[in-house]
């Protein structure tokens, strides 16, 4: 894995998609009551994404497998924490996504399908309590946000860096007669 | 602008996002209750990328352009149509962000802020009508997802094309030699 500073990068994804310690409390105070229904919130996902021409070839073969890490990921959500080692695991899922070929939208699209599902989940389940109802969505979408904004980090570095593997690839230039040639350059 | 298929990008982005018509007509019919508030939503949404270190240098000096373009934006996610033309304007914001450096990033962080601002916003505006919130969050879940996603597909499809410019002018190479080369290479 290159050398990421996951000090630096979990508190500004932290940042910049508001996930606060409050929000992270809550999430976790009420995973016990949402757990149960996250299955479901699997089931859902990955219905619609069989129906979707691009990406049931991906599930195809490897749907159970698929579903049970995506249980998991999910019941984390609730579960934390959302430290170093969370952001570091969600780094090595936009590689993953790399080097198994999954085009870019996958990754945006898929979040916005799992919030959805999790919007009518939370709606329906503190129906009585509405302002709960806000400060529960508020969370999961920082939540969802900050797994987000990681592997697309990861994956944005991941993809140049195998762009650069073709390009030497096509040309047969080595590695460092490239870096000689980028570190002489300047523009 | 690179030759991309809006008809069929569109269709594809709202299945990925789960955005309906049914989500699209709500959107429009809430417009004139949420449009007054929305001036807010971008203030903060300023007021916190101002805070964050990484930002902040992006917004210095043009600050209130930019927050005129965001409020005109925001107005669009409750006017419509969300057809072929937007989409080919969320993509040209894709290709805007890689040509003036902004960072991957950017994009979810932006797009979870501005979620968060709404769903505060939408919980609050129709605090008597729970139902009504339970459609509304899923449906502007659904319509930031989309324009997300089709920004991001452009940003990945011009930063791999900005990443060949600078192999091809980091080692002198010619585009046609290169596409000569790529057109012998498999693999």
């Amino acid at each position: 894995m290159e050398e990421i500073d996951f000090k630096t990068l979990t508190p500004y994804a932290k940042n910049f998609t508001g996930l606060t310690e409050v929000h992270e409390a809550l999430l976790v105070e009420v995973g016990p009551m949402l757990k149960p229904s996250l299955g479901e919130v699997t089931e859902r996902f990955y219905s619609t994404l069989r129906s979707i021409d691009k990406t049931a070839p991906f599930i195809e073969g490897r749907l159970e497998s698929l579903k049970q890490t995506h249980r998991k990921w999910l019941e984390g959500l609730f579960t934390g924490p959302f430290d170093e080692s969370y952001a570091q695991s969600m780094y090595h899922v936009g590689q993953v996504h790399v080097k198994v070929h999954l085009p870019v939208e996958f990754m945006s699209g898929g979040m916005s399908l799992i919030n959805d599902e999790l919007i009518a989940l939370v709606c329906k389940t503190f129906s009585d309590y509405p302002d709960r109802i806000t400060a529960l969505l508020k969370a999961i979408n920082a939540v969802t946000g900050f797994s987000l904004l990681i592997m697309q980090q990861s994956y944005q570095s991941s993809s140049l860096s195998a762009e650069l593997d073709r390009f030497l690839a096509i040309t047969g230039m080595s590695r460092s007669l490239f870096n000689n040639l980028a570190g002489a350059y300047h523009n």
